[in-house]
This record gives C-alpha cells, sequence and structure tokens, in this order.
C-alpha cells in the first residue's frame, strides 16, 4: 500500500491468515459510545454524527437502543429517514417488547442479545442456559417474521465456555440469524485466544462472524483485528473509542491497521478519519489524550532533535504512514529535545543566520521550555527575529496598556481596553458571552479589523482555582493570514488574552514583512 | 489471581507461552515519555516521578539521555544519589561522547543504541551496515571497559532484516552486552509477528531480550505482551502511555494485563497505579481520556442501566478485575442511559420512596441530561429531595444575590458577593490569582468559614471564545464533610462559581439533614 511503510516481518502473518476479501464496518459510536459515562448526544449531534459516518464509508450505524425511551425511537427513525447508504441498527434484548421498539425506530437490523455467561446467567439474568436459549431462538424468529436482519450476540461471549457458544449461535442460525457477534464484553480476551476462539466459530457456522472487543487491558484494537485474521467478516467499533469503561475498539485505529498492516479492504474513506474524530470529540466533550494513535494531535508530531533531523531526512524514519492519508498534518515541535537540525532547517529558507546566531536560537528555544511552555513555529520566527535584531519581545507592533474586564451574576461581560498599534493610541469596549469574548471583542474593535478566533484551546490540570493553566489560540486576519499564539499562568482571563495578544502581534509582525 | 475474572480460554495459551519466571520492568517516562511533543518535566518533577517509580517497584528508571545537556547529566546524577532500590540507566547512541555523559551522570546501565533498518541507515545515518556494526560493537566494549551494564537497541528492529539482527545482537553480545533490546521504533508490529520475531531471537541469543514498543497503530501493550510470551524476560513501558508521537506501551496496562491475564509476576505494587498515574499526569500537563485502560476516570464507572444493574448484583459481570487492585474507584454515574436499578439503589438506603416517587426521580435524572450534565449521587439527592418536597431548587440555604468580579493587566483580580446564608444577608469582597479564585475567597470571607476546594476541574473543547465549557469541583468544610458541584455555559468565571455554589449548597444540606 502507497505511503505506508510497516513491518516486513508481518508478510508470513498476512498470508497464513484466513481474511475475508472485504471486512464490514459496524460503528457503533450513538450505542455503546453514547454509554460512555457521562456522554449524551442532542438529536441533532446525533443526526450530524450518523451524517459524518455514512461519508466516511460505514457499512452500518447502531443507531441506539430503541426500548430506552420514545426519545431514542425517534431520534433513529430520523437517522434512518436521512436516507443514507449505511444500514442503520438498533440493539435489543431477547423480548419482543425490545424487538417492537426496534420495528417502531424502523430500523433495518436487529442487533439481539443475551447474556450467556455463568456469572450473568446466574446473577444477572436470573435464569438458566436452557431459559436463555429459548429466549433466544424465540426472538430470532420474532425478528424475522418481521422481515428485520437479524445480528445475534451472546453477551459475555468470552467468559462462556466454548461448546455453550456454538450451541447458542447454530441455535439462533437455524432460527434465521443473519450475522453472529462475539462481544468481548469485558475486555478480558488477548489476541491468541481470540484468533482460536474466532477460528473454531468461524468452522461452525454459516454465516458471517463479527467482533466487538473492549479496552479494558487497551487490547481491543489487538482483539479485533486476531478475530479477523481468523475469519471473521465485520467488526463493531466507536469512534475515538468511546464505549463502556475504557471504551471499544477505536474505529481509527482498528480500520488504518487492517488496511494498512494486512492490506484488507473496508469500505473507509481514511483521509477523512481526522474529521470524523473532531466531530465526535466535540459532540461528546471527551477531549483526545494527543499521544491517541491515529487521530491524536501527538500522532504525527516530531519534537526530540534525533526524530526531527530523521522525519525532515526522510518521513517514513518515524512514521508508519503519510499523515494525509489519515487526514493528519506533520508537526514538528521545537521544545527542550529540539535539536540544531530543526531549527536550522525552519529558519534556512526563510533568514541567513550564521553558525552562532542558529546555536542562539537553539539555546533560546530550550530556555523557553523551562516554564513547560511548547514553542510552535510561529515561536521561533520571533526568537529568530529577536536574534537578527528585527524585532525584539518589547518591540511588538500592537501593546496592550490597560485592560479591564468585569463580570459578574446580573451584568454583561464588558471589557475596555487601551492599547498601541502601530504606534497610534486606541480605545474600545466590548461585551460577549464571557470576560474572555468581551475582551476578544473590545480589541478586535480597538484595532478597526476583525480576528478571527479559528481555534481556543485551554488546557487546565486538576488543582485549585489557582492552578496553572495554558491556553493556545490560532487567529486569522481578513486577508486570510493565520499566526498562532500560547501562553501560561494562573489567571484563566490575562492568560486567554495572553495569547491572542501574541497570535496578534504575528499577524502584524507577518503583514510588515511582506 | 484473586479479584480477577478473565476469560478461561486464555488457559491454554498461557500454558504454550514461554514465559520468563520474572519480567522486568524498565520505565522510560523520564526518556522517551519527556520526548512526547510538548512535554518538559521540571528537576523536582524528575526527582518526584523517580521516586515515585522506585515506589511503585519499577525495576530500571530510564532517567534520561545524558548528551543532550548538562542539566540533563545533573538532573540524572541527582536521581541517582537518592539511592533508589532501582537501576539508573541512560540513553547513548554509540558513539563515545555519548557514553562519557552517561558516565558523567553516573548511571548504572548505558542503554545504547544504533539503527539497523535500510530507511535509517541510508537517510538518517548514511553508513552501511558494517559501519554501523562496528560502532555497536566499539560501543560495547567502551560501556563495559567502564564497568557499566550495558543494554544494547538494534533502533527501527522491526523493519530490519532478521539476519542482520541476529547479526548485530550476537556480535554486541560477544562484546559484553547484557541486555538486548527490541524496539519497535515506529510502531509497525502485530502480536503474531512479533511473538515470532522474539521467539527466533530467544533462541539465538544467550542474555535477555527486552520488548520496546510503540503505539502508533494501538497495538503497543499487545506487542509488548506477544513479545513476552516468545520468552522476553524485561519490558520498556511508561506512565500513561507518554512517548514519542502515539506513545509507547503504557506501564499499567502492560503489568496489569501480564498479571491479571497470564498470572506473569513482576515487582510492580498495583495498588499504586493510579497514583503514579496521577502524579504523571499533572507533570506532564497531558490530561488522559476518561476512558483510558486501568487508570482512566471512566475505567470502573458504569451508566447505563443494564451494566449498572449487573454491577450492583455482582461487579465482575462487568469488571474484569476489582477497581481497588489497581488503585482505583467504582464509579455509578447517573444519566441518560440509568435505569430504576441505579437510582433506586442508591436511594433505598436512604430514603423510603414510592414506586411512583421512585419513577418521578428516575424522570428527573434523564431530564437534567439534555444539557450534557453528567449527574453525580449528589445530584440525585437534591432531587430526591425536590421530589420529596424536603428541599427545592428555589429552597438553597445560600443564594448568591450579587457578584461582581473584576481583572485586568494592572489590577489585582478582585471580587465581591454579596449572598444569604440561613436567611441572612452577607457581604464580601476578596482577592485571588485569578478571577475564579478572588470569587471563591470573596464567598468564603462572606461565609465566615473556609471551605476548601480540593479538586477543580475545567474542560473545554476546542471551539472559539465563546465555547461551551464544563466545571467539576469538590470542596471540603472544616469537620471533614465533601461534595461535589457542576456547571455548564460559556462564562468560564460564572460557570466556576455556579459550580462551587453549588457544592457549598451541598455542604449546607449536609449539615441541616444531621
Amino acid at each position: 500500500m502507497e505511503g505506508v511503510f510497516v513491518s516486513d516481518m508481518i508478510e508470513p502473518i498476512r498470508k497464513r491468515a484466513k481474511f475475508s476479501n472485504r471486512v464490514y464496518v459496524l460503528d457503533t459510536t450513538l450505542r455503546d459510545g453514547e454509554q460512555t459515562p457521562g456522554v449524551c448526544f442532542t438529536l441533532d449531534e446525533k443526526v450530524e454524527i450518523a451524517r459524518k459516518l455514512d461519508a466516511i464509508g460505514v457499512d452500518v450505524i447502531e443507531a441506539g437502543f430503541p426500548v430506552n425511551s420514545e426519545d431514542e425511537i425517534n431520534t433513529i427513525k430520523m437517522i434512518k429517514g436521512l436516507g443514507l447508504r449505511a444500514k442503520i441498527c438498533g440493539l435489543a434484548r431477547c423480548v419482543t417488547g425490545d424487538i417492537d421498539a426496534c420495528l417502531k425506530a424502523d430500523v433495518d437490523r436487529a442487533h439481539i442479545f443475551i447474556a450467556t455467561s455463568d456469572i450473568h446467567l446466574k446473577y444477572k439474568l436470573r435464569m438458566d442456559e436452557a431459559q436463555a436459549l429459548k429466549q433466544a431462538v424465540e426472538t430470532a424468529d420474532y425478528v424475522k417474521a418481521h422481515g428485520l436482519e437479524c445480528e445475534f450476540s451472546c453477551e459475555d461471549a468470552t467468559r462462556t465456555p466454548i461448546e455453550r457458544l456454538i450451541k447458542f449461535y447454530t441455535s439462533v442460525e437455524s432460527h434465521g440469524a443473519d450475522m453472529h457477534n462475539v462481544p468481548d464484553t469485558v475486555g478480558v480476551m488477548e489476541p491468541e485466544a481470540m484468533q482460536a476462539l474466532i477460528g473454531v466459530l468461524c468452522s461452525r457456522l454459516k454465516k458471517p462472524v463479527s467482533m466487538h472487543c473492549h479496552n479494558d487491558f487497551g487490547m481491543a484494537v489487538a482483539n479485533t483485528l486476531a478475530g479477523i485474521k481468523a475469519g471473521a467478516s465485520q467488526m463493531h467499533v466507536t469512534v475515538n473509542g468511546l464505549g463502556e469503561r475504557a471504551g471499544n475498539a477505536s474505529l481509527e485505529q482498528a480500520v488504518t491497521a487492517l488496511e494498512a498492516m494486512y492490506g484488507v479492504k473496508t469500505g473507509i474513506n481514511l483521509s477523512m478519519l481526522k474529521d470524523a474524530s473532531k466531530l465526535v470529540e466535540r459532540a461528546s466533550m471527551i477531549r483526545l489524550t494527543p499521544n491517541y494513535p491515529i487521530v491524536g494531535d501527538n500522532a504525527f508530531a516530531h519534537e526530540a532533535g534525533i526524530h526531527v533531523h530523521g522525519v525532515l531526512a526522510k518521513a517514513e524514519s518515524y512514521e508508519p504512514l503519510t499523515p494525509e492519508m489519515v487526514g493528519q498534518k506533520r508537526r514538528i515541535v521545537m521544545g527542550k529535545h529540539t535539536g540544531k537540525h530543526a531549527v536550522s532547517n525552519f529558519i534556512k529558507e526563510k533568514y541567513n543566520l550564521s553558525n552562532e546566531q542558529i546555536t542562539e536560537v537553539v539555546e533560546k528555544v530550550r530556555c523557553h521550555t523551562i516554564n513547560k511552555k511548547k514553542i510552535t513555529e510561529d515561536d521561533v520566527t520571533t526568537i529568530v527575529e529577536s536574534v537578527l535584531g528585527s524585532m525584539s519581545e518589547e518591540d511588538r507592533l500592537v501593546r496592550l496598556n490597560e485592560i479591564l474586564v468585569v463580570t459578574g451574576n446580573k451584568i454583561t461581560p464588558t471589557a475596555s481596553v487601551q492599547l498601541t498599534a502601530n504606534d497610534a493610541r486606541k480605545v474600545a469596549a466590548g461585551v460577549g458571552t464571557g470576560p474572555v469574548d468581551a475582551l476578544s471583542k473590545a480589541i478586535q474593535s480597538a484595532l478597526g479589523e476583525e480576528i478571527k478566533l479559528l481555534n481556543y484551546k485551554l488546557e487546565a490540570i486538576s488543582g485549585g482555582t489557582d492552578s496553572l493553566c495554558t491556553v493556545e489560540v490560532e487567529v486569522e486576519d481578513n486577508d486570510g493570514r493565520t499566526a498562532s499564539g500560547m501562553a501560561v499562568g494562573g489567571d484563566i482571563v490575562m492568560v486567554s488574552v495572553n495569547a491572542v495578544m501574541e497570535s496578534i502581534n504575528r499577524i502584524y509582525a507577518k503583514r510588515r514583512r511582506e
């Protein structure tokens, strides 16, 4: 696969594996993903996510658990009404009421489940194996009698004796099940055991087998792929790995690994993965750690000198695939570990620096990191300019002389600023949804132009109200110039303003250089 | 293993695997972890992390890359001077200057590496195989001549032909290497191929083999364990999976899986994992996603009705191990998916509610989630009280009538409040490091008592300065009563104050009930 630089040692494994020609992707972000503690999508968000999942090429969307509520039924029905290419699936216990709710929600497929492990039968369902089996086959009959596709799951399959699993799956198959899903409900499996289990099931069943893995020990992706290697042809995934507890197998990781490592096709457009991830991040309010694989901010970021040097010489030295393939961008981050290579590469096209000056810039970059500041390419430009004497910290084009911001429970957040821009003194006020918004409006009013905020990212790690926070912003002026800014400190409002001012100064510096 | 509820299907895999009796843990949070783009630890933080790693039972601490700077050398030397039980290791390229830096840093072990893959040799090192091999063995000689332990890595081993790997490792072994580390530098392997590779290496080498896996495709933990199954007896890990790009194998996941799934011993005290994770989260300013395995906030949290019902009946229904085993706590979160079981279980010990009242409480809990609010147990208490008529939203004991907060670049953040507490009107002002801190001080002053803020957590997802943010707080009064509060909105300052007020009202409600 072009742009993929994985290990050749995978080749014999790939040849030996029993891959299906095409692996189908069932995304359950809207069902298992929404069961993430604290996550709740609005109707609009569900519709937007369903559209995005369809656009990236998901085959089946598990849109919810219809019996939960009338709202849930209506939401799923609305998603079904969008006329997407993807099939719409609803979850159901093995009781007729749940299937009736699926019918009301107008789904294409009912995903029915009943627990089969000793512990679930005994403590949760309080029924014996025979009762559970009876309910399962009767429900399959009912689903098929009503013309729906039937996907059947033995809940907690991986803690169920294998002979019992075979009995359940073959019985339900003979009652019309179209797909056998194998949930590793509590994430208690490892890849070799999973491959063995799925191998046995595939050899005993006529209908396709599907994977559903949880990430309790961090092995959801490896377990999912182990099942696919043994012949499973569908996988349940969620965007950003949302889901119960430690979540489900992540769509981005499972699909990218499957295509890049094993050359197995899914219908997914990999280049839209980052987009989908950002949408779900916003709607779920669950922010990804930067070191999240494939779609995280750091997945294609490099800081250490040796790595930056390697990536600049040949990107695949330290990248398993080209970032564009998954809708990402490479980022060279300058910081404590940055060597001369990164800095000199960045500036050599723009400036003519002596070796001594380069060393000075590198040293200043290192110094900046003492306060835990990340150094962006814009910061390096500023440092270079100060070394060259063309712009110093004191020589900023826009300077805030006075700012005052007021908020409270009975007033509209209000700010006033007095600033100097290109040596002219300006004063203005603004109001906004909060103090930062009000200040941002006041600054724009004083400058007499709109500086659009493209991105505002605030990090505050658990602590007291006096703990440090970090703000990173990205702004754009009316001519399309962009710049970033960053600040650290104890006052959320002032830190935000400082970051905005840093970015605005960079816009002004760019203009002067033009 | 007591308190572990994994799959029985792992048993035959465990028996077949070639586990070493004891697996050694080399933690590289302070070296590869610090290479996470944007992460930089201070000297104090490095010392604190090293002490914690030693306390939890890590065998080897890779404390840094001495040749980076004099600061790095001094930091490592200081860590070595702590007299920890763990061995101290320093990274070094295969050049004498790097070993000299290791000697200055007073490390026990030099971890020397040279790239061996075609791509790294050609584009990064610009040398041929023979040159690289010569440098490797000469460096091993130099390390041993100076009395250090020698761990040797073929960088990018997993993209190096296996015969070349064997040549490098056996040659360096014959020059005194004590440990062979196999880095999957770019995270390009999968478990079966890794198990095969490590099997070959273990059969050809006399000295122990070590794993070092990156997480680019989300398989670092599975690949690490695959190597351990093939006989490797050391693993490189980082706390919270920090490291280059998508990071390294996470200490918490790899160690817990190894012990719980395969019954293989490490020296790690699992019950301290959450502690170590929190320390590194704070120092790195890289916040974990709640669905991070083992140590994430949601790893043992349950919200959906079926899951809560199952966990309350028998925790192992939906938990692979007891949360206390890894220093965690179970959390029952009430939200959109909460069923009657969770709510009724929570309240039945405290209140006497009719079925109708329980239904009413469940409905109100569901309604609260429309604005994406997470519902804590405290919220449920409030709802129950309003259903019982004992306390309504309007009947709060502490009410903020007027608040005003001012901040700017030339003033100390200042706040004034006028509030009613137990029907008495109080007015006070306060100053602080930021507007939230100032308000918090003013409120405490008005109440005439210290309400300690144990925890302040702010979530703001990328967007404009007018985007929504969420604040969760936990407070404690002087008698040790604790309560939590949460609020959502567009004004960072007001949202913070609302969350604080909610928690204070709960403290007051608790007092009245006593």
